[in-house]
């Protein structure tokens, strides 16, 4: 029902003034004489997203806020302010509040974005964070999803899989790489990974109009992917680093010489690592461990969540 | 534990970089070349600010969206565009989410502002819309509360009290007044109702360091508040008009001949009555029918939701 009502918004809402980028992308963009300006809201929902009762709300604060600054760092935008709209069980104490926003001052600081407002509710349901953030993108360039060209090389900023065992409540936005690369015209299309590298690259073809190759034998793992599979019993780390969620890597589509001067010039960590390609076939592709091309199903771990401009 | 919290953030965050009006305003206010950016967001909550087994889908969208426009119009800013984090019980169907944003499509048209993007969460607890709105003003222009002076007039947009009775879903942003003074620079601090007409009269003189004397033969009346007296049995209207909140309508700060000058040119409807006067002392004074001077101890309908940017 969510990709039914995104469909619907996409299509109800695209009438804009100001917006250059609406719903359907990562983050959107509104035209500004002095640069335009790229905005996010991300919510995530106890038991959805995290367990109040097993993470700290430290962890919990500071995911709510890197998701939405995942979503500025894959526009190529710089962070500006974000607000909080906080909503806490009346059972959660002022120490359990102020732990939540501490854990977003680690971020704060370490990527210069103000918290400038937001509000608070109290009820009877559980925890709720929403997350707002703008940041500043040169005009006309920031970093979309539909602009993917047959062709194109198909880049990542990390490793994938088994998010869930940790990851998912501790990653880094990549403002590294999109700060280094933002002024660059190197990259043609960018989006970050929520619901997982195979459904996030396949948002990228469908809304390209394109395809894709990918060569499982060139898609980093993450050691979590390793964890999980032993522990799901499945034993197929692939699986894991395909369909897993919430990886916050970035996914770089850049023509082929674009993609190697950014692989030789991207420092590592994080690094840039080529799994494959753009094609203009709309058929998804994946290589198996032979090199054997075999059709492509992306999946994901969507845990019910879905994002009107694609930011899980 | 609200007030504790929003005191603990204004401190916690105050260091911002880009943030020219932070935590403890309506809105926050971000410097930019070409004007600054003003934000805001706000949530609602069921069985807080609605109740969904009562109110239409329609209206409780409306009501999201216009919240946070109020705080727009209340800063003196003009719309650009507002993101949508839509947190859905997983009884929800297709069919009523599309109501919901229905309802915002009349603020849409009517405003011009876009809605540019957002997020979808389903999930077993009940419904949150949290809307943030970005719009924009003069350098330096935006309204603020803190700047409120010694011989100041009081002014408001409308007729409080009673908003219970439906008016908190149906009001109406006040950009008319707004779009009309912005650039006149006679408005010296502003702030729109959500607490009560009390609660945020007496944030703006704390704010600017003042107190004020308000004339309870000049406050408008709702006819909601003349009801809302006879249903609860109290049959005490200005305790309605000064306690009763969500009225959505503006306190406007002015020197007195920019308060002439704005209740001469303010067409009606809203028009702009005057009710009272910023003083230097800091005791919050009403004076009673027959003109007799008493303090004023300002009270809400709190419903237990506390903006950290002033908002409601």
């Amino acid at each position: 029902m969510e990709r039914e009502l995104i469909h619907w918004l996409e299509r109800e809402f695209s009438n804009c003034r100001q917006t250059l980028i609406g719903i359907g992308d990562d983050a959107a963009v509104i035209r500004r004489p002095a640069g335009d300006i790229v905005m996010t809201t991300d919510a995530i929902c106890d038991g959805v997203h995290f367990l109040s009762e097993v993470h700290e709300p430290e962890r919990i604060g500071y995911k709510a806020l890197a998701a939405a600054l995942s979503d500025l760092a894959c526009m190529g935008a710089e962070p500006l302010a974000a607000t909080v709209s906080l909503t806490l069980p009346d059972s959660a104490t002022l120490d359990w509040a102020k732990r939540l926003f501490a854990g977003m001052k680690r971020l704060v600081e370490r990527f210069g974005v103000d918290i400038s407002g937001g509000d608070t509710t109290i009820w009877s349901g559980k925890l709720i964070l929403s997350v707002s953030a703008i940041g500043v993108a040169p005009p006309g360039g920031a970093w979309r999803i539909d602009t993917a060209q047959p062709g194109d090389r198909i880049l990542v900023t990390g490793a994938f899989g088994g998010s869930l065992l940790g990851r998912h409540l501790d990653f880094e936005p990549r403002f590294e790489f999109s700060r280094q690369w933002r002024n660059s015209r190197l990259v043609r299309a960018c989006t970050d990974v929520t619901d997982s590298l195979g459904l996030d690259l396949a948002k990228v073809a469908r809304a390209s109009g394109a395809g894709f190759v990918i060569d499982s034998r060139k898609i980093p793992l993450a050691p979590a992917a390793h964890e999980m599979a032993n522990r799901s019993g499945t034993h197929n780390v692939m699986k894991h680093a395909l369909e897993d969620g919430e990886d916050f890597e970035l996914v770089v589509i850049a023509a082929p010489e674009a993609a190697s001067r950014m692989i030789a010039g991207t420092p590592t960590p994080p690094g840039l690592v080529d799994i494959g390609e753009i094609r203009r076939d709309t058929a998804l592709l994946l290589l198996d461990e032979e090199g054997g091309e075999h059709p492509f199903t992306p999946r994901g771990f969507e845990h019910q969540s879905v994002a009107t401009d694609g930011s899980g």
